[in-house]
């Protein structure tokens, strides 16, 4: 399917060019009649010449031009708008919904948004203005303002008369928010409801009254897993006193949903928001992304630096410890990182919450407890097996003398050991720095696996060569 | 928000318990009137008593309580069906969704299943016996076969009235699918459309031709992906003859596009896929989700051990080298971490496919050239920083001899170009291996890690202790 498509977006793309330089319009419009928009839009998106999109402004109809227009890049998206007459500005922005503006507006220069501005009809230009002002990733910045509001004691003859004569401006029609004498918003109707009820009764006998509601700057996240967990088409964004000042639809939630697990997804693997597609990224804006945490981690890594470079002595006696402190490390990040995550997915989802930290702890000591046995269990059979075999090279062991399988059994009694303590440690510290991040306002998928990993790794490091120096060294050397 | 939501659903668990204890049905029946079936469900998940459901069941219309059994947990629904009279069941299927009815059996032992399928209404078995045939995962598992197609040649008119007719059972009335004569699906008209349409004109002058279809064995990763390219309400599922069978619904595709992502997270951070929500997870399926994955790259380490220690001469000789070696390691795996997750993520958003191989390595190339530049120079700064201050210990340099600042300049040295060949090696492998995996058919995001890190680690020590045993200790110790 994929392979089809692809291939006809590319042909696709030729085929408008064409018809655009042998001036068909007829061809231009008979393609977007049939296409959808968004593949017409990334089939020419290679296409710089902004007399091709122009033409197409000319001939085509604006009600199919205007979401068009929305599908495309900003870089093009600015050049149309210069290249374009005022008069026919004035037709794209009567076409075009507030909200799909503004998301234009918010990447274009303080000129091109005056140009703007001014073609908008006078209550588009309000809205955008009011939409404007909202912060990044919150309610309001998603929000739009068109959509039906009616009274509760609106018939529903009435109402088809509104939707009818008003619906075609509004950003849906599935979804019709009611409110009181008072401009409270007091319940919705859905269109299928609308549509089976009995023309004579009024909104207010048939309007859902267990609806929910959001406020402009709740987290945009936050109102993505309301939709999610009562299957909502649209909501309303309230302000205190519970009146509408615009609705979220679920084609902006289903951007949010996947928006944000992107963000978590990079997060977690230390890079920072992505918020173009990876090819379209500039070299340098990747380069900007990750080098930043791979120079924090090795700043971090200093800590276990110290700590190995402080028992230089013991490593130059026996050299194999120098041999296992990856494998603890690895182990101990590895594990860290598997909780971080699970733990930062689930806060994401609002699976659980701060007042479930006790929960999640006992269930971790739990778990981690288990881990460690198996795990601990596992390298010490496998490390006995390593060295026996002499797949490692076990020279630092026969220097030292003595009974060479208890040696090794010791050294591998002591990499395990360690591993039990680096299970329950990194699994601890794991679950409980994403919970402080939240209490701190930090984002936990940002902060948590480079600390996590830090604090594991001194753990870790000094338990083994504690135990080694303290405990098995003077065993084996006695 | 939260916090009042969350508060307010204890309080409402112990107003239904309550309610029911003092068979207060009016009670029972304004809470179902008010708030979302969701609430309710969750309100009373810990509530393990069969009769507080059955009398719900028995107070509360069907219509209300067919959505609200669907979002119960499996064990509750299994005690419930095995508790209600066969009158009962019959009322409770007859209200269902038949992809409701199927989630709900595909958890379910054998006799249950025969039992609910013996009270379905006819219609309904056969879409469910149809629907359970689909494997997890594709469209036919996720779509419902409750939807409204009707001929091209109806009348806006009689279109109406069927939605008023037959729309009570069917998923969605917002997309009507419209076929020709030989039943081909040919176009779809959205509500609004049909609303906003003259009376007496047909749906084949109305319909969208630009509509997208999917089979019903396409991965539900990619129809989520088409719903949010094309902001669709609903899109038909149809056989190889273009006649539909099934609609998947916009409700359906937020579900899983938030599984697919946190399949993905999951699958990054080295854990098999979570199928419910932490807290509801067993502590020993915890463990069995971690454990196979420590495990793993503990063997793969191997490798990495096996080099260490075959250099063990130089590391008791140096031991400063031992220090040096888990920041190459850990440099590397978390730059390879990076580029893997975002090639696998991009894959996952369908924003570049195998093809498109080519370009993403020549993105890498120059990335990972800069990247390789800074991260080396920053290091190559930072060592000479470190030792030079004395915050890690240097005694194995002191031991040699010489001059003392020169041969710190060149284990900085070593370090720094060692790391400039593993940011290389790491972004180069980190993007291509998922586009193997993708080619040979495997999840990106389950294989890529741990077979980068493990690859980076061996060329990285490889390069690093070669660079020592050949090039710098020969100056050193000239």
């Amino acid at each position: 399917m994929e392979e089809k498509e692809e291939l006809s977006l590319e042909e696709l793309g030729e085929e408008i060019v064409e018809a655009v330089k042998t001036r068909n319009a007829a061809k231009i419009k008979d393609i977007f009649e049939t296409i959808p928009n968004i593949d017409i839009a990334e089939a020419i998106e290679d296409v710089d010449d902004v007399n091709v999109y122009i033409y197409i402004f000319r001939v085509v109809k604006s009600e199919y031009t205007a979401e068009f227009f929305a599908e495309l890049d900003p870089e093009i998206q600015e050049k149309i708008i210069n290249a374009l007459t005022d008069k026919e500005l004035v037709e794209l922005t009567k076409n075009s919904f507030a909200d799909d503006i503004t998301d234009t507006l918010e990447e274009m220069p303080a000129n091109v948004v005056s140009r703007v501005l001014k073609a908008c009809p006078k209550d588009i230009r309000q809205d955008v203005n009011y939409l404007l002002n909202f912060k990044d990733n919150t309610a309001g910045s998603v929000m739009t303002t068109e959509y039906l509001e009616m009274k509760d004691t609106t018939t529903i003859k009435d109402a088809i008369k509104i939707i009818r004569d008003k619906g075609r401006d509004a950003e849906t029609i599935y979804t019709i928010f009611v409110r009181d004498s008072t401009r409270t918003l007091v319940g919705t109707v859905d269109l299928d409801e609308l549509i089976f009820a009995d023309e004579d009764a009024k909104l207010e006998e048939i309007m859902n009254r267990d609806f929910v509601t959001c406020n402009a700057d709740d987290d945009q996240e936050e109102v993505a897993n309301m939709f999610k967990r009562y299957d909502l088409n649209a909501m309303a964004v309230v302000n205190k006193e519970n009146k509408i000042i615009g609705i979220i639809t679920i084609d902006d939630v289903v951007d949010i949903i996947v928006e944000e697990a992107t963000e978590d997804i990079a997060h977690l693997a230390a890079v920072s928001t992505m918020d173009e597609p990876y090819l379209k990224t500039p070299t340098l804006k990747l380069v900007l992304k990750c080098v930043p945490w791979i120079i924090v981690l090795m700043i971090l890594q200093v800590f276990s630096a110290m700590i190995l470079s402080s028992f230089e002595t013991a490593i130059s006696q026996f050299a194999i410890l120098a041999v296992f402190t990856p494998l603890i490390m690895d182990a101990g990040g590895n594990s860290g990182g598997q909780t971080t995550t699970m733990i930062v997915r689930s806060l994401s989802l609002e699976e659980f919450e701060g007042k479930d930290y006790g929960k999640v702890v006992w269930k971790e000591l739990r778990v981690a407890s288990v881990i460690g046995l198996i795990v601990s269990s596992f390298a010490f059979g496998w490390l006995m097996f390593e060295m026996s075999v002499g797949i490692i090279n076990t020279d630092s062991i026969n220097d030292i003398g003595g009974n060479f399988y208890g040696n090794v059994a010791l050294v591998s009694l002591l990499v395990a050991s360690t591993l039990f303590v680096t299970m329950l440690i990194s699994r601890l510290v794991g679950c409980s720095l994403p919970f402080l991040a939240k209490l701190i306002k930090l984002d936990p998928a940002v902060v948590c696996g480079p600390i996590t990993t830090t604090m594991v790794d001194i753990i870790s490091l000094i338990t083994y060569f504690l135990l080694w120096t303290q405990v098995l060294a003077p065993i084996i050397f006695k």
